[in-house]
């Protein structure tokens, strides 16, 4: 934190663990949805970095202090005045560069040994959308998903095509396997010997990273990036860079990020379901997210984080973390992983 | 038409053009809707051949005799006690041999002079999704669809992680140049030239092709097949192997295939949205297909077939054609190309 203009808020924050909500309580999240409505922050960003079994306690102050360092870098942005859209990329970029998160470095290896990086961004305002899935060698997949929406007539390239149009637009290249990781290596070992077992899965894919926002004038945005899960098929794309299954944004009721078993979310439009359930059930945001992971989709299948357009936050999950912060303009400054 | 056991019921069929229905007319509309679900048909199969421009008069029987065609295969299959699911999986895999649509053999070309060939399926039953996008040897991409959704833990699979799946699959397989048809390649020659001279579109991508269906058990599906767009970059993926986008199934509300601007179903989630339309704003599924095409999208932007649970049928579109047909088990067998 090098700016003097968010120390304030930033010392004033206590970071409060239960505060930072999860799903189920119902009146509570209602309670305070309807009080932000009173009179929304001027921006509000909230940011995940995956949901899944407990985590290991040696890396919890670790995920902590990754979703910290990616909530100041949003919130420097948003107080700044910069757009939803620009914090949210800023985040996830970030993200992408932290090798305990399961996007950028630090992904997970697909069955062939390999990565395959996924990556959306959708802006509220004018539903512009962005996504690349099974890059290879694109060290940040949101930023070329960002130039997809602005420098293409197209919401979705894939594979080598994807692999050509990073290389026309000149972003940086690593070798694949440039993202590996001891750890995430481990995992694939892993979860080969448990499928040979027939074991229950481990949730060893944990850590796909997300960033919804609302910025000052008004608009929302999310951003989701991810390595996908660990020991998937090459090619397997799964929700994050799907627009309206891991990631969405509408100015008229939210922006959502997802995490969670991606093929659930795709089946039941996860995303978009928030939004509408909004639109068309008259749900606030809380009782949307809260329907949509503690109803449509089934137990453990994962979290999502959103936020409304005026102001209100979600951030509900089933399974036993989601780790999460959430940061805005009135000096709330929160990290939570486990259930409140 | 081979089997005699359609044949009076084909006999008694008139085509008519005028009761296929169209966009707007939401009054005439609700009144089918609600004649349906007094009793619903035995089953019901709704097919389209793409949405766009007026099509060449020297085409437009050979696009009505595919669209039969497909009808009567699918017909055959329910009338008999067929899944909806085999049902639209049948049709569109003729459809994507035909070279006058643009899936399958016949699909149009990218930037790069060559083909990518996206798909899905569905199961309203229990949500099961399969697609497939970007795929460059498969002969038919439905297919390989229906065995990603049957055969892997996955909804997706792209590019060359989807060719892998094709190969140990052994389904079959065709140069990319199989795929080649004279008309298509001077669409992209004409579509090239009219981007030098920033001329309005040509609708040149014509042709997509989908089917959604209610079978007996009262089970719905749907199926999308498509080249995507002509001068497409290579790696884009539109919104027909989408769901939720291009390709949707509940059988609590309906089933639909898109055809249109994918880029624009995509930001829209447009599939899903005439679903939810109805599952939390009440409305019928005419109204809901409606206000997806007539309200939601841009004029121009596409049109759309459903089904519903209760067996009303709607066929919206804001282009100057749709290529589409309905039969059911009472006899009706209308096959339709512009408004009415």
């Amino acid at each position: 934190m090098r700016r003097p203009l968010l120390a304030p808020l930033l010392l004033l924050a206590p970071i409060a663990c239960r505060s930072a909500g999860g799903g189920g309580g119902g009146a509570a999240a209602d309670g305070r949805a309807q009080r932000q409505q009173a009179s929304r922050p001027d921006w509000v960003l909230v940011v995940h970095g995956g949901s899944g079994k407990r985590l290991d306690p040696d890396l919890e102050p670790q995920y902590r202090a990754g979703v910290e360092a990616a909530m100041r870098r949003g919130a420097e942005q948003l107080e700044r005045g910069g757009s939803s859209l620009d914090a949210v990329e800023a985040v996830v970029s970030l993200l992408e560069d932290d090798p305990l998160f399961n996007a950028g470095k630090g992904a997970v290896f697909t069955h062939a040994g390999t990565h395959e990086l996924d990556a959306a961004i959708m802006s509220g305002r004018d539903r512009a959308a962005g996504a690349v899935a099974a890059l290879r060698t694109v060290r940040h997949p949101i930023r070329l998903a960002r130039l997809v929406m602005e420098r293409t007539p197209h919401v979705l390239l894939v594979g080598e095509g994807a692999e050509a149009f990073a290389t026309a637009m000149g972003v940086e290249r690593v070798d694949n396997s440039w993202f590996d990781t001891p750890r995430r290596r481990r995992q694939l070992e892993e979860e080969i010997e448990r499928q040979h077992r027939q074991a229950a899965p481990t949730g060893a894919s944990m850590g796909t990273v997300g960033a919804v926002a609302l910025d000052r004038a008004g608009h929302l945005a999310a951003a989701t990036s991810t390595g996908g899960t660990t020991n998937k098929l090459p090619g397997r794309v799964g929700d994050s860079p799907l627009v309206g299954a891991g990631t969405w944004a509408d100015d008229a009721s939210c922006a959502v990020s997802g995490s969670g078993k991606g093929e659930q979310f795709i089946r039941h439009a996860a995303a978009a379901r928030v939004s509408m359930l909004m639109a068309y059930g008259g749900r606030t945001l809380a009782q949307a997210a809260d329907d949509v992971i503690g109803s449509v989709l089934r137990p453990d299948d994962g979290g999502l984080i959103a936020v409304g357009s005026d102001g209100s936050v979600a951030m509900p999950f089933s399974t036993e973390v989601l780790v999460r912060g959430v940061v805005d303009a009135r000096g709330r400054f929160e990290v939570a992983i486990g259930h409140p």
